[in-house]
């Protein structure tokens, strides 16, 4: 039996994504051997890759002069690889602050010898808001602007696209990318795990300008370096295959859902109505502000907290589970990236209600 | 119908182990989930994770005083990370040249402002053979010695562990990993790129002492820092939790199959049969120096490459695939790495054969 994973990375993978790849597993379309087992040069895995590639070109709208990169290391390798990639040492980055991750890169980022501009940061909201636009000035001279679209502990999300001028705006969309159409123009760089909305563990897509690459400091790792890897088609050494191959399957899947436009209708409403539920309960509460409320974590703590492992418990046994908040901020989280069905959703609202009434 | 694949990398999985995972895809131990879907943190994946490091510590005999990590990026990624951690900028690392993968570890170490010393080259051999021990002398003022014990490609092994005195012994193992039982403590640093023996691409194992790490350079990514690693049992972010447990499941394969004792008696078999038939035929030649030949990867020509297109072709429509030289060095290469059977070797030999009354 499939339960209501409400994990916030790894997350729920669409079961028809999980059943393709389970009837194919030991002998890939017709070929005898997994997809696992494929050399990674031969034609069968180099047009997987390449199908991949157009997908998210298909539903992303990519720009001819922008390179798709699938590399290893995660989001948090690219920490370090942005900075590699587009700055050189003593140069000036900027970024905003809007949580864990934010905080993070930042972290990478004063590691590789660049002067680290934080030109925002939500600590005194607790990272329950986002700065508003206009509020901060990006310098004309930063090499880029760094922001986080969507913070998964506290869930938050902007709801704007910051304005940078001639800075080329960096983007983690590691927990937001694919849920709704976006304007890759407005960026110089995207980058996402693809954990939570793209596959499996073990892959980053990097969505970069090309204008951008082409000046990796020498000291760059080579499966690090954008220019290198795009001349190779991210085959400088041997990919993650079986992440790139679920990456195409998940693409076709939202294909097939109705694309971009569909999943951004979908998410919006699985959202409204587990806000919606949490607004009207003296039960359970929300702290974010209502515009950088995010769509993909929702975040709620119990009016008594002494009840959370009960509520766990409970909720395990309705087939709803890891439902627990983040260990930096406890209470609960909900993520309900692209697989989770409003069926799920609903499943939630129900046990939340009927806990609700029980011990509320 | 499953085919016998003697590709180099990605390469033939053990059957069991896919039947294994794909019979568990969409519901992992009855959690309702797959393995791809659960979270990292939780007790159900760390528990995964753990049984696969002690698989390791029991099939090498990994010595306490070694961390063993599961690191993105590949063996490639390794190239660069290795000088970042056991070096600082101006120090002298040793590398011995055999081969391809030796040559562009070389090439990545000398980007990290490393002096590098390459104290045998086997270029005049054009890679058939291995620098004999004693005909090198290893700086005592080096940070260490590297080398790569299989050259995939060319098909040569080193029948010896180079002796360094006091300095670490750095070995690139991917190709020739959990093959056979090795003496752990020869070496200050192991590692290996997933894809060989050990499972899927996308995951690396490095096997360190504990005194060579903690003095990485303050610019290495976090993901590649050892002791960070270390310290977050390699969970810093997020792991390619797919390839991890598919490395415990090959290890448990190991295991079953009777441990590696058991795996060097098998593939020593297969490699023999294989090289006794090239060696038997005027057909069909290897020209790697007799001591240094492959157990894993064993290349070899057909007297007129002329009909190298018709013999793949054959090959093919016997189920014996991916027999396709490197690209560097043409002709054929069987890699036959644990996952391949007897059985297989057998079936390639009757081919080899019958191809060789038919058109010899």
């Amino acid at each position: 039996m499939r339960v209501y994973n409400f994990s916030a990375g790894p997350a729920m993978m669409p079961i028809e994504v999980l059943e393709t790849a389970q009837a194919e597993l030991t002998d890939w379309r017709g070929s005898g051997m997994s997809v696992m087992e494929v050399s990674h040069r031969g034609k069968d895995f180099i047009a997987c890759a390449a199908s991949a590639e157009q997908g998210i070109r298909r539903l992303l709208g990519v720009p001819d002069d922008y390179r798709v990169l699938f590399l290893q290391g995660g989001a948090s390798g690219q920490f370090a690889a942005i900075p590699m990639n587009l700055t050189k040492p003593g140069d000036t980055a900027a970024y905003l602050n809007t949580g864990q991750w934010s905080t993070k890169a930042i972290k990478s980022a004063k590691t590789q010898l660049l002067n680290v501009d934080v030109l925002a940061d939500e600590a005194e909201t607790k990272y329950t808001a986002i700065p508003a636009a206009g509020s901060y000035v990006v310098p004309s001279d930063a090499a880029y602007l760094h922001y986080t679209p969507n913070e998964t502990i506290n869930g938050v999300e902007f709801d704007y696209v910051p304005e940078t001028g001639d800075v080329p705006l960096v983007a983690d969309f590691s927990s937001t990318i694919m849920s709704r159409p976006i304007d890759v123009s407005q960026y110089g760089l995207i980058y996402a795990g693809a954990q939570k909305n793209l596959g499996p563990a073990g892959l980053a897509v990097v969505i970069v300008r090309e204008d951008l690459i082409g000046n990796a400091r020498s000291t760059t790792p080579d499966i690090w370096d954008y220019t290198a890897m795009a001349n190779a088609d991210s085959m400088l050494n041997t990919p993650p295959t079986f992440a790139v191959y679920l990456l195409g399957l998940v693409l076709d899947w939202i294909d097939a859902s109705g694309g971009l436009t569909a999943m951004a209708a979908r998410n919006q409403a699985k959202a409204s109505s587990l806000y919606a539920a949490i607004d009207s309960s003296e039960f359970y509460a929300n702290p974010v502000a209502v515009n950088a409320r995010s769509w993909m974590n929702v975040p709620f703590t119990l009016a008594d907290s002494s009840l959370d492992a009960e509520f766990l418990a409970q909720a395990q046994q309705r087939g709803l589970t890891n439902l627990a908040g983040h260990r930096a901020v406890g209470g609960m989280r909900a993520s309900i990236y692209n697989a989770m069905p409003q069926a799920g959703v609903d499943a939630l609202i129900d046990f939340m209600t009927d806990f609700a009434n029980q011990r509320g």
